[in-house]
């Protein structure tokens, strides 16, 4: 696990999942993580990976991601399927024992009565010992997080019910701000400004430039991100003299 | 460059870009170029990354993947801006001059005619020597395959007009088949007969199951995927059979 510093916490997200590899279903989960970890606990995602259901991709995966970054958080595979092996790959990536949560246990056991609490079911409450559990409003099975290792569901509704039950477990750094300026215009048209401007905040504020198409008409949107409000605020202000100088329409 | 064995062929992508990573924007290259990969042209994505506009974790990503798989799709990073430094990580990684591509650099001038071709228009023909373009009917600007590795640019429009012309250097492996059943129940309760039919297929064919909420009403997807189209039938209709003796209703 990599040394917390207050101010710059970072994360990985691993997604696992052969549905996401095969182009089957969209994943919605990282924008909506990352998003919400920066905004809401100043964590900022620096690599996110997507892997099969293979044990040995998932041990080799997490254990590299969690040298390098303060969290890993896993989504998917923990469900009541063969094809669900992300507690179990985790047992084996720590070397602990995979075993029944009892908190776990009973919580399943009450959700589903005892006749219905079938094998599948049970799956859902084995765990790396020594896992702290991560509480499910929607369909009761938790989530576990151990060491720095945070493994959610796959679903997205289940994960959005379930991320606010994280936030505790979290070392909080700093909130990395945006400001955009939309332009009707091309990127070739503003390279050169922006890579002035970008000189200028050197690292202070990351400027970045995404083209779009909107109604009909090209334009591009040029986004500012910085932990430092001052600088955020005057290279924006920077930017915009620019754009008006250079009589470019800005349109938002 | 892993061998090639003709029949199973694969790749990875490597989407490169702080817009995904902040959660701004949300991919759609992954899902298009994954399922065009395997039904245009036989080839298997086996892991995903997303990294940020930095060059050593450019260079690091390429030559880590590019030698566990057949073959690297980048995406992103290919634009006329300071942001945009794949090519020139790529020369980096390949120890290649960064350089003006001729033909590259004739195609953009031409497009943009000589006195509006600035700094930033110009940057979009740099790029490791020996490049083969991968050229780009809408805005001009060409991908390029060096060795293995194939990039590509971020906006997805743009991407899915070049993806045929990646085509010709492609070595073409077998087709993933896949079938899917939909059933109004929970995965807990075809945890078992999922798993036993699993064990039955064993590695020809990969079952796996998905829940999904629709119209209110809870359900699994079951996807069966196989290059070998007899197991993928027969397992499609041993699973039926298991599911209507246990009164379970197929939707789909």
């Amino acid at each position: 696990m990599k040394n917390i510093n207050k101010k710059k916490v970072n994360a990985a997200i691993l997604i696992i999942g052969n549905e996401i590899l095969s182009g089957r279903t969209q994943d919605l989960n990282v924008s909506f993580l990352s998003d919400w970890l920066n905004k809401k606990c100043g964590v900022t995602v620096e690599e996110v990976r997507v892997i099969p259901d293979i044990e040995n991709k998932i041990v080799e995966s997490v254990l590299s991601l969690r040298k390098r970054f303060n969290y890993v958080f896993t989504t998917g595979g923990i469900g009541p399927t063969h094809d669900d092996i992300t507690a179990k790959s985790l047992s084996k990536a720590f070397k602990r024992k995979y075993e029944y949560h009892k908190e776990a246990y009973s919580i399943l056991e009450k959700y589903y009565g005892k006749k219905k609490f079938n094998e599948g079911r049970k799956k859902m409450a084995k765990m790396p010992r020594g896992s702290s559990l991560i509480y499910n409003p929607v369909s009761a099975a938790p989530g576990f997080i151990i060491k720095n290792v945070i493994c959610l569901p796959g679903v997205p509704s289940i994960l959005k019910s379930m991320i606010y039950n994280v936030k505790k477990y979290l070392v909080k750094g700093s909130v990395v701000l945006n400001k955009s300026i939309s332009l009707y215009t091309v990127e070739s048209n503003i390279s050169k400004e922006l890579r002035q401007i970008q000189n200028k905040y050197s690292k202070r504020v990351e400027i970045g430039s995404y083209p779009f198409f909107r109604l009909g008409r090209i334009g591009v949107s040029v986004v500012l991100r910085s932990s430092n409000k001052k600088k955020l605020e005057s290279c924006y202000l920077n930017l915009k003299k620019v754009f008006k100088k250079k009589n470019i329409k800005i349109f938002n």
